[in-house]
């Protein structure tokens, strides 16, 4: 992987940033390594006008000055966060940016402690502004080489669907089905999966968040995957949902459909939304391109969440689809779609694409096979 | 597994509040599990007095009602914690204590916007107290049910460990090694690796908190696997490190030694501190068990880290086991004892058990071998 433009960055954020503050703290860990590259599990990270100083402790001594870009390492025997407000303090910074969404009531307590007693009561009452959660949403809009590489992780991820096409079974345990597939996923470069895997098959299917358990996969029934692998710590997500034995028809004298059927509605609502996705779309008439299809069948009482997210160094970012929601898509967004209806006590079903909010329209980087597939 | 003792828990947790508020609201996720079983993404728990109320969204209405013990759900269309704090008020609540170790400054906005105007201003900015992290500090005394499913845990990644003691060879990539462990621990039964499986091995053993490359393991010197994985929720937490060849004796004309003899140093300092554990024992004075070996060798400046931490439902939980820390061990915790050393561009090694505190003493739930071990 290249070097990110991370000065690029800083810059972004701290023109964001604006009259609203001197200053700007970053502590959400997938923000500081947007801004600096850092990979630590504790940082704290404050930019003031052109610089950059990266806060960290003593077990990252020697990845800090290989991963940190642009900027300045401090290596703080105490709280790195507490070490960043000694530091702006000492810099004759008197007003801080920090992101509300993601810093806990203890945690400003201890910023505001960290100040000295020189520096006066009113002052530390005026020290910490919030100002939101502006490096997320910077962050929402990927640059080229991010979009380089969520194209990796998402292409990877269509490599291990293909592979479990020849593996799943009727009989084998769902949680084998995942252990096959995380194993395959480890082998080919992932450095994690961006989160549990789903694995919901037979009447689990039913269930919209269904971890992989020890049931067995059925003969005939419904196997929903879902799934994400993480790679130069990009997430991807896709989900399919495959078909064991042959599709059962509607349920006579009672009110459940033809698993075929919902499926096929499934997959139009979802390719509904693929289409409605281009800049300048609000994330709500995306979410009602899919929602409304399954209106049209009566089902949308069973789509019970959104129709997507964003995804990059977090499975899930900004923008949501859902709903009513007013957002602008703009071109470099990464989002999912991902439809679904789930019939409790019968099957349920969700078809879920990464898509690229591209200049033209919505580009799918996850181009494994979408129509039915029986195994 | 069988049911645990939800009610009791809530109990215990509403009697912690005592009189500092008339209810509970538990947002942060193993929180929430630990009181009531349920295992959704999204979710916030009221307690008051005897009553448990428990808020969720439409993913989770079949799983809520499987999973949560002794409370009431309900599914909220909107923000679970909203939904919340609206039924707090319609209930009568004009004081709730809050967890300001989980809880962000935006989120404390969001539940004192989720009061109705008509509860008044001043009232509004009475209603919610910081109590502090009282559930997490509950949660670091396990009970019985939660004692056998870490044994579990912990048995599971020794399992794990004797099983790559026969595959790990010299000229496969780090990520191969992970890859396999991975895949043993989810055909085990492991729901899920509890941290980024750490592999690392030569010079790359330096690096406390080396992830999985595709460095290749060296036909002569260390390997480090420090892994865990997650049963019933509980997460295991064990490092042990392996040679490949014969070790190399010391660096004449530089301070570099023996890789033996820091070995033999580092397993002294571990058995050390695992004696050091007991009931009524400081957290400080078990890390300082294995301190004072490395220092008595001069080694102790490279032994960049704490000694230990609690594990349980999350992977690092209290008592955190460092140099001057004054809280006390009690029979029934669980901690890692995990000291290390790292010689910057030479090697480094860990080696780490989970310890539980018993009534007599440490006893250690992960017995694989410590002794040196050559592959």
């Amino acid at each position: 992987m290249g070097r990110m433009n991370y000065k690029a960055r800083q810059k972004k954020a701290v023109r964001r940033v604006g009259k609203l503050a001197e200053a700007l703290l970053v502590t959400h860990l997938p923000d500081v390594r947007y801004l600096s590259g850092f990979t630590g599990s504790n940082a704290a990270l404050v930019l003031v006008g052109a610089k950059a100083m990266l806060f960290t402790d003593g077990r990252y001594t020697a990845q800090a000055q290989a991963e940190a870009v642009g900027t300045k390492v401090t290596i703080a025997a105490k709280s790195a966060v507490v070490a960043a407000c000694e530091w702006m303090e000492a810099a004759g910074v008197t007003r801080c940016g920090f992101d509300g969404t993601q810093t806990t009531v203890a945690a400003l307590t201890r910023m505001e402690a960290g100040l000295s007693k020189a520096f006066g009561v009113k002052a530390r009452r005026e020290m910490f502004v919030d100002v939101g959660a502006l490096v997320a949403r910077l962050r929402e809009v990927k640059d080229e080489d991010e979009i380089a590489i969520l194209r990796r992780a998402a292409l990877l991820g269509c490599g291990l669907f293909d592979h479990m096409l020849g593996f799943i079974e009727g009989g084998m345990t769902e949680m084998a089905v995942a252990a096959e597939l995380e194993y395959r996923a480890r082998l080919a470069g992932s450095e994690a999966m961006s989160f549990e895997t789903i694995v919901a098959s037979g009447e689990r299917s039913a269930l919209p968040h269904g971890r992989a358990t020890l049931a067995k996969i059925p003969k005939r029934g419904f196997v929903t995957l879902d799934f994400g692998v993480v790679v130069d710590g990009y997430s991807s997500d896709m989900t399919r949902t495959v078909h064991m034995g042959r599709a059962r028809g509607p349920v006579k004298a009672s009110a459940v459909p033809g698993e075929r059927d919902v499926y096929d509605l499934v997959l139009e609502a979802q390719e509904s939304a693929v289409r409605a996705v281009k800049p300048g779309a609000s994330a709500g008439d995306v979410d009602e391109a899919a929602r409304s299809v399954l209106r049209r069948a009566g089902l949308d009482g069973f789509f019970s969440h959104s129709t997507g997210h964003g995804v990059g160094l977090e499975i899930h970012e900004g923008p949501r689809l859902a709903a009513k929601q007013t957002q602008t898509l703009e071109a470099g967004m990464v989002v999912t779609i991902e439809p679904g209806v789930y019939l409790p006590g019968s099957f349920g079903l969700r078809i879920e694409d990464m898509v690229l909010v591209s200049a033209v329209g919505g580009e799918v980087l996850t181009p494994s096979p979408k129509a039915w597939i029986e195994l």
